[in-house]
């Protein structure tokens, strides 16, 4: 049994990955960590999991969870997470980083956009945790730096076009929706419920925070430089990301084209599923996995992908990084 | 008073038309029709209207309605509306449809869109009823085209713009997101409660119906051939249309000169407010206002609209048309 | 015209209000006021104001207020209520208070339940706004405590049973269910968008501050002690009331008989309306109507009845007072 | 690893059991069934098993299920599922079966209820499939009826107060509220999004077909005549029910006795909770677990019991009792 710990117990992408951790065969939770006003027992925090994990959630202490945990997930936000994985690291636990800290390699980019250095000294040998790309590298890591929910969807939708050099890197549109759970659990005007009920709106037009780390992520795969326009909305749910994707092809694309190609590069994995029509977030809620739907019209391609922000956008794949990283199988707690 | 018929009483266009009306201080409704097994009284079929409107809804008959109304509001399906309109105009009455059937004016395109000829008799003579461009065309029109839902909030979106030719009209997207009574009240699985709560997904991509409509009223403005990309998303809410529109520039432009040219398109426009940031739709909810916010972001104009699909999307750019017909006030009964 | 003010203007009561004013034909905004954190233009707190109403939130100043406004509401939390009610009064204005500080009138009763002694001063000549029952004493009244959006349903479902009679007053049981907005617009988990959708549940069970109102309220109405178990519930929906509710008849009756008894204490009036079939939140929704069903069920009377609980549950109801106090049409601004 | 086969594959609850049982360790799915106009590859009626679930709904045959199955679900409407138990049972299958059809066991109910004979046959064998009340009879039955998912929350909610004659077997009221789901999937006005959404009613005031089946197990724990007056309710969500129950108690009780009582009935319990506040539908939702909630108020005993009317309201209790049948831990797939 893979024995796990997890900081920043008392967020949403906390609580979905408890959720999966109950059903995952080859791993318990060992301790949960928050800052001390957020202690207590869990169901407290989370009466779902009342009668289901009785446990509490105790101050955060890096040794202490080093020394019981084998890996501990850091369900915390940017820069928090870089005062916990230095320490866990060196007292010997493997990491899963839910936040930024440890996603941009590029120099110079993290202090950009986050007004903080980064942890150079762990930043090198973080690995992106996105298996789908880099499963190779997540076997043996010791720091897995998670993806974010709006760039896994984006990522996976645009990487066969990007890496075969298919489309214009420097004119790619993404028009992305997701749901409220995605600005996490402190109540705040734009989440409260009469508010963001029966309400769709677009926010940070071409300044998220998740727009450097596609466009890194991207470049890596085409091998130059990548330029996307990301406008992210606000949708009244409470889980899934809808990406439309807009692309330029640099040659001739047919639609069966289009769709040989995503499954040739998808129909081996576990979690990612080629539709041949656009999908629904509905269909993707509270799982660990992605539909994609690529097309053409109007004289650009067009995909459209969806993912769970809070399981296949946080917990989910941490768990299939945890997988990855432990020898289980990889789907093991996600069907 | 002006007295008011409606054909297609049944539908939630006209409900809101009749919830409009019911505040109108010179208007009043003498009759609504609709097919026969939807008659009886109005009540029974739309509860919201018990005690306030006490009035049967009666098999339509051209004739009858011409002589007790001055106009008659056809909220109805596209085909069905050119049954009833050259009927009632011969007969006296003015009309203001809700349908597509005499919205295209390029020869052809009615027929290859809705695979049906056009009733090219009333065509030539029909005015689009989109007050902000049209207005002085409205006021003495017998036979109304009143615009599509999406098209209403994407032609005012992109309006000032195109008709400055400071984009290129050959590489527009416009991402539009819609609430489900714009499915209108018939149901389906596609928007029946389970299915469509919690749930977001694109369909018609570059397939729908007002990309045409959108793309001809663009080309009138612009003097010149317009292509739009137009991808419409269905959201988890009754009501509410979010578009949101990419152009590329054809000169360098400013937050600052973008926001001095919607202020001087609109400011004296009644119901279009320019926003200095992202409208929701529930700003607009229930309501005849467009908000309007133009910005720049990765090299585009980007420009988000919201109109409630059944309101200024319908029924309240109707009356606004009704309004400017019939020498009221243009925004009686829509405050 | 009626000059307005009010205070307590960045709650969503005063901004139903102010929706409800604009479509007035007899009154106008003159005075908005809140605390002074909460000033600035009204746009920028509601955006669903721009463009319909140019108007700032400034400082409130009881002395200025009841200078240009002939009636200031006080859409204020309980005990911020009485601070201002008195000076108002005092400098000559009306007064219709929203909050619960002069609706009981049992004495100890309003401490009992708030744990601060009532303003005495005013108590005594303060009217229960409910038109339905007190026409009479609101018109000429000065100072008129608005019903609570609970009671409002509650009262006007029992009352023709209360009134001749016909139930056990000590056997009523009442359990309501009510959408998000009534729990006001600070941000908190219980209404934190991904807590509160898709989730519906019990609250403050036999404990809520709208019991003694109702209980009050019904016991004149009996003419002796009336008590009611109370059980509110918080459901997934921006805004309405259901309240079904249990009663024990103390004498043979019959749906026919239940139907005329609700039809005869209710047909002159124009907000209620008796329906012969459950009815839904969404009849009302936005509107000051009342809908209510009575019928019999394994030996009970079982009554449903449904309030928006902003509008008839509030500021609907407020202007429906503010009508009867200055002369206007009963139902201006409110159709 | 159990065989299992599912009659009426194309309905709500039959994907959840789909769901459940994609994560059980000793179960596999190895035939889907339904009529013949809704048989196809699964994916395409339920996108959201696309590449987790690869099979095909074929035609109904009862005896070629029974040849590979250990044991059929019938997911079916009453009535249907008797044409279809018979067979079943004599080829040698076992049965679990969703509808009303064997629930029923006083001579005449079912028929008076469902207007048809029911199965006499097969009705005496039957089983009613509450693990919490009824598991030793479960565990060699060969034909379940799984109960309805009011009755599962409203008898566990009941259970330890009936069965101590704690209260007045003929005083007892349920005010339940459901989500849409618990209509099934046959689009209907009802459910229609702009219908549903936004609004709560009550319907079938005292004529839910679930009323006798709760009156009648309560029966048979109190070992008298129980009357129950059952008040459901459609709420805007998809999943989960609320029932609010009040009971009269027979003797002085206390919040902490109550407490204990509860306790002592279902700590041993692994699907129910017993909470010391008013539980949520969201934190049972997609769950087998109940969540009960014990107080006084009024003078009344109030329980509010939470259950997810898909999960422990059909397809996880009916996995919950596979489990029992075939000797797998009972809360296997369930976690």
């Amino acid at each position: 049994m893979t024995r796990v710990g997890i900081i920043g117990a008392s967020g949403y992408a906390a609580a979905d990955l408890m959720r999966l951790l109950l059903g995952h065969p080859g791993a318990e939770i060992v301790a949960l960590a928050d800052l001390p006003d957020k202690c207590g027992p869990l169901a407290r925090l989370f009466p779902q999991f009342a009668g289901r994990l009785d446990i509490r959630i105790t101050p955060a202490d890096a040794e202490a969870l080093a020394d019981g945990c084998e890996v501990v997930f850091l369900a915390l936000p940017h820069t928090a997470s870089m005062t916990y994985a230095g320490p866990l690291l060196e007292a010997g636990a493997r990491v899963i980083d839910f936040s930024a800290d440890y996603r941009l390699k590029t120099p110079g980019l993290y202090e950009k956009v986050y007004a903080t250095p980064p942890d150079e000294a762990n930043l090198a040998d973080a690995v992106y945790g996105l298996p789908e790309l880099y499963r190779d590298e997540i076997r043996p890591a010791q720091l897995i730096a998670n993806p974010g929910c709006y760039p896994t969807g984006v990522i996976l939708g645009l990487a066969p076009l990007v890496r075969e050099g298919l489309i214009d890197t420097h004119d790619i549109i993404v028009d992305a929706k997701s749901g409220a759970s995605g600005a996490g659990r402190t109540p705040k005007l734009l989440t409260h419920y009469p508010e963001c009920n029966e309400s769709l709106q677009a926010y940070a037009i071409g300044a998220h925070r998740h727009q450097p780390e596609i466009a890194e992520q991207l470049s890596y795969l085409a091998g130059t430089g990548v330029d996307v326009l990301f406008v992210p909305h606000l949708a009244p749910m409470d889980r899934g990301i809808e990406s439309t994707i807009y692309a330029k092809p640099l040659q001739d694309l047919t639609r069966e084209r289009l769709a040989e190609l995503y499954h040739a590069a998808y129909d081996a994995e576990p979690f990612v599923v080629v539709r041949d029509e656009p999908p629904a977030t509905k269909h993707i809620a509270g799982t660990n996995y992605v539909h994609v739907f690529p097309t053409l019209a109007g004289g650009r391609v067009v995909v459209s992908a969806v993912v769970d922000n809070l399981t296949k956008g946080a917990a989910g794949q941490a768990l299939q990084n945890m997988n990855l990283m432990f020898g289980h199988d990889e789907t093991a707690g996600l069907r």
